[in-house]
């Protein structure tokens, strides 16, 4: 049975274009896209019609790094799939991107059954799902073309974090080669983790405890000098690359000289390094450890280097990197060593709404908004045109947005499963209205209308960014 | 009264995306796009159905560089804007940007009414002008704004050609910085001419006088040159500014560091330099003359460069710089004087198949062609939405793209007003099959259904691609 | 007749080496070095013997940039050759290389002939002559050769100041090509005059008319772009490049990328842009005006640049560009028009001290000072080993130095002749005590005990820093 | 008793200067220099006169990096002191620097006091130590400020050979902290050895076993990354540093970046990366394996790069890396696994010539021959100016060079103990003729009149080239 819903007089915005027009779904997907006006608009019918009038009609948010439910340090982090999958549709993201874990010993098999079960059931917008590899051996490089196969396209890495996640440069080095051949994506997270533990270990030494230290220790010419090993490596293997989280402007000049060259080397940036600074991690009463998150809050002075790389796509992606931890209970689990805070920023719910202000503030034009939020995300983890676009074909993921409105960011208000939000106060012109996920209303007029288990596991191909 | 076309069954392409889609056109303008077999498309009735099955269904091609008629060397450019529109249509071009020329001691104004007196009726396929400004002095300052208002927004300026068309680097920065202030987007032949001119002068004097002297003389390094100056004297002015007929990687590489910066700069390549060499300037019996041009074609190591330049966006745009002399009684003018040869090549037909050769070869992907061809094009120089895509509300100018079809580039056969093809006997996969201006037909499978008058003037708002 | 000094037991410092030896001097120059106390050294005897103990005996210093008596904007620099060449033996150099000047529309030969005249019989230390090229012509091309035949060997171009020093392009070409084939060494102005001409009308049409404005128009961004301009003519050339007074850290950029490319290009830098800035120029009640030289004073975040070009080798001399105005009667004919203001700073006398300050504030080593301010001037303008440094063979120019001794920069008691000095109240570690030139005693602990005649014209082989 | 020795009629070349002058050397010093037919010279009587007309007098060779009797993959080098010394004197060095190796598990002292012992009354000329630190930890990190306060001031770690000599980037880290704190310099091998034992396990699996795969392997991106690697920890740690055996080009352009940043980073090549390459290690019969060192020669066109890094102070040491093993019975350990194969090369004997080949050949000029061999490694290490120079106060270290002499390089008449040449059957021009160490003879006229035993061990200071 056929169901349509025509989205009127809306401003559609995507990637490429900003178009007057009346969007039509049809059983879940964007059917037709009409002038506004025209015969062949006038001549639609529907089931439920929605009035976008001086609204945009956006995509649904691709949010391509999130952590629900992440072992981490003892405990784990407070979104599971379910509050973290609505509070993400609340701020207009209709598919995640999450991470199977594997464990050193185990199987990648393993890990990710694991979080299938996790997710299955739970979530109200679509998801998918990278995999860390912990162990790369013979047998964890087998499982990595199964899993390419089977919709997990993309694997993460870490050059931090010896003894947990860490990899060294062999095994990172293999791990590229077998993705060169896969088609699978080598996410990094590029920190000189056997450096800075050193530096961790001479500040505790020195009785430097307080949050502010993560931030002095984890120096962004390691965050520079991994970022630029990754992409040896990368070119070596002959393998693209996709650095997370970046936060030093250092580490933004490499990915540029990287691709200057050519190279197929990306690099993904999140909104607590774009609007928040040491200054944060530096405030009084253990509230730093708030912003504890790696790689870390940097200078103000690094911002205005991460705007200019995404206006000239010297980075692609804005993900939160989505991983809240209490203040009460787990962050608290640092006081007296910094080394000992869960690492991790609330943000699923703040993305859209941020990027947006960054519009208004001049740093990014509406288009590039919704490629770095929707598009690029999309394409390079093998989504589209699925999801990121408003186009005939793609999932009818859709969110009415408000360009006019005032809120103010709040834990009062936020529905992350945490006791604080890292933009508590802050002023934002633009607010969700309206989110439809495959045509179906999750939120209707800043009313949560949808169902845990109405998202779907969503399998993905290979990275459509490739040049 | 309404006129309807669809046209089915055809992958749409635009710069953003690949789309099933079948593409409804009302009174010339796109009106919808429906996926294929939706019940939103399969109501759609029509006056006139166009079967693109197994096609590729684009937006008209965006030559934003072409010279019909122009006055050069004491002579001129052998299209007129009959013919050369003629010939771009039927290479799947469907607007043309050409360039009107003050004259020293002349207003804009004068030249700009001459040119539109050309054009005025002749022309198959839609027109804009950009205004070539030789003579920079406080009238012609506030003659650029009233061009501006009128729709004349690019103004073009030489480094080269002293005495003819050349501005100094005062005459530049006075014209950036008015352009800064009234929207107007500076484009540059960037070339050291004064010190070019020294080199042709010792060449000629040395007895060097065949056309591959052309080609050593106006050295790389000298665009390279003037492109690095022209981009300090924009950054001085606060303007944004476009290199035309980039041909050197020296000056890609300018371009690149300039980009890197943030900085408005953009460059424009075209197909000469990438599939030409100075091997053609060297071709005997002064063949090679067929292929002088400035800036001139490069040794077979800088297309590498270019093409890559192209992948990574250091190059945003190629158009053809079509300025064609025929071979007889034009190119002959410099027999036994390279310097006296008239500088232009043909090309406004072959650009989109060449560019869709480079799809077949590997060098840059499908969206890439069009977002190059098109979509940037219309954007850079405010065509936008109404040109470069195909979109719901844009013009209907929309070409059937047979990606399979074999031909061979050959004087015998094309369009062109000019004795010779620079690509005379090279194969091509692809071809243009049909192509519709604001939803008229101007070739109908390959038969020429146009006519002179169709194609209208138009205006253009400012730059759309600033960052 | 042989007349011996020997200098006893001072630190002999050269740009290689510090070593504590004797000097003995015969007939006008070093004969021989021997290590303190050795016997070769007891059995030295001598008509006079000076007592070094405890100081530095060091090369006296070679300034590559003194504009003696110039004709500048209607009046003189204020110095002769007589008060000029004293005022720098007082300051510890003992060679200066002035700039002969050829009119336009006259040949270089009458322009050197003028300068001969000016200096013959007037000087207290030894001198050579560059030569300022303003008319590059086929006559002029031919000159060139002479003159370096004659021992002038390096010739002065400008970038800026059109109408009257300025060459363009395609001058400068021709000249750096014949000086790759004589031998003979380019230093370039490098500023786009021509586009800072514009910005000067500007500004004084704005009414910006205080001397402040002047280091405003003339823009750092367009001394970088004349710099990489003139490197790129030098590299079609295929000759070398000397720039003048480097102020701008842009412009070192430039040159330390072409040296990374093992370019021949170099260098200078001057006391004014290390030590003083736009605070100056910004001075009230017109003193401002003392300050005003082009390339102008910058801001002070350029000095750690040009310091750290000085280490890096990327700047290779520090000249004075010596040429004096008086305040009273001279600076003040720009007063309401800082582009009336004759350019030019007096500082012959403060060289070696302010660099010997800049040892002991830590910018650069004791070695690294005597080779910016001695020995490389020398190899770069062909005087090396004759002077520049203290070895058996050189003439012996030799400056006995106390590094200890305090002293404070006074125009009451610096010895040029001009009403004011740059660097009043400055304190300084370090003051010459006593000089030689030639064996012959010019000061004599702190008295001038020197004549106008001494110093004689010396003819300079080709450069001798080509690597 | 003072005995006296003067060298008449030579031309003497220091890193600096250009010479005509007569040297007296008393008790084993320099004594004095003085002009030519001066009466200075004149004056001087001696026991014994060595007649230089028409010959060069320079400094005595320093090599910084050899490896006498290295055990190395279960084998030693094959130079004991005492042949590794001789040969050293033939080839007109007059001080090597040897590494002492710590074992892992065991002190510095125990490593250092080793290779004392071995040393000991076995050289022909003076000798020092580097200390190869294999195991940083608490106790290793206090050694080295003992270590430093002997005289051995310099440390070398090995970013490859993971298992033998390797350090993690946390122990370099530390390293370098400490040598940032006692004067230390850190001296890398820099290849990112993890990923490279990757790749050759990966070239063994498939069976390229021969010789010419330990280039393959060896990859320039991964020598280029490493030295990127260990320059950033460097510039964390607030340290100098020395990269050995540099021989990628694209390893200088992280060394030449650095260095424009005003960086204390240096650079060391080898002879054999400036005349060989991977043609050489792809000779067939297992011939190959003559030249198997690591770092591994690079393919022909990274050699300009090196001659460039030469002339632009990119690269300021040249070193042989004198490693001799056998190719009977040593080199052929690798047969069937270019693995086995012990990394190293012969060469202390030639370096000398072969730079003065350099000289010929015009890659660089006398002084700056000097200045790589003698003058900059005396002064990195601490050893100036007592070695690298002729200058009074200076070790009578003097070398007699016949710059017309012809030879051709053979192990037939080398004096290196090991069975093959690197450089067999090449013509240079230049040859040592005599060779004083604190003035004894130990090369008179091409006779060996030395002894093992002279030499003496070298207590070095702190690095002199810091800038």
């Amino acid at each position: 049975m056929s169901s349509r819903t025509v989205v009127r007089g809306g401003l559609v915005i995507t990637a490429a274009d900003e178009i007057h027009a009346d969007v039509l779904i049809e059983d879940g997907r964007i059917a037709a896209l009409a002038a506004h006006g025209t015969p062949a608009a006038e001549a639609w019918t529907a089931d439920r019609t929605i009035d976008a009038t001086g609204k945009y009609v956006i995509p649904g948010g691709v949010d391509a790094h999130t952590h629900m439910e992440l072992p981490f340090g003892g405990t784990f982090a407070s979104d599971t799939f379910e509050t973290g999958t609505r509070a993400a549709a609340w701020g207009g993201t209709t598919t995640i991107i999450d991470f199977a874990v594997q464990s050193v010993g185990h199987s990648l098999r393993e890990g990710l059954d694991t979080w299938y079960a996790k997710a299955d059931g739970n979530c109200a917008i679509d998801y998918g799902f990278h995999m860390i590899v912990s162990d790369v051996n013979d047998d964890t490089l087998k499982e990595m073309d199964l899993l390419v196969e089977e919709g997990v396209t993309s694997f993460k890495q870490f050059m931090a974090y010896p003894g947990v996640f860490y990899s060294d440069d062999g095994q990172i080095l293999r791990a590229m080669q077998r993705s060169a051949e896969n088609g699978g994506l080598i996410m990094m997270h590029a920190e000189n983790g056997i450096a800075i533990d050193v530096l961790v270990q001479q500040a505790l030494a020195r009785g430097e405890t307080d949050p502010r230290y993560h931030g002095e220790v984890r120096k962004a010419l390691l965050e520079a000098e991994a970022t630029h090993r990754a992409i040896k490596l990368a070119q070596v293997a002959g393998a693209p690359l996709y650095v997370v989280h970046v936060s030093a402007m250092e580490a933004v000049a490499e990915l540029a000289k990287a691709r200057d060259e050519g190279l197929n080397v990306f690099g993904e940036t999140c909104p607590q390094y774009l609007f928040l600074s040491t200054d944060n991690l530096a405030e009084p009463d253990f509230e730093g450890s708030k912003y504890v998150c790696s790689t870390p809050l940097r200078p103000k002075e690094h911002q205005k280097y991460l705007w200019r790389g995404l206006r000239t796509n010297d980075l692609q992606v804005v993900s939160t990197d989505h991983c809240p931890f209490c203040f009460v209970g787990q962050k608290e689990l640092g006081r007296g060593d910094f080394s000992k805070i869960p690492n991790g920023l609330p943000g699923v719910e703040n993305r859209m709404d941020l990027l947006h202000q960054a519009v208004v503030d001049g740093h990014i034009t509406r288009r590039r908004w919704i490629e770095i939020a929707c598009a690029t995300p999309a394409r390079m983890f093998g989504l589209y045109p699925k999801k990121g676009t408003i186009a005939p074909g793609a999932d009818a993921d859709v969110v009415i947005y408000d360009p006019h409105a005032e809120q103010i960011v709040s834990a009062e208000t936020h529905h992350m499963n945490v006791d604080y939000s890292a933009y508590e106060g802050k002023r934002i012109t633009g607010r969700v209205e309206t989110v439809l996920s495959r045509g179906e209303l999750v939120i209707t007029e800043r009313e949560f209308t949808g169902r845990a288990g109405h998202g779907v596991y969503t399998p993905r191909s290979t990275c459509q960014y490739l040049t």
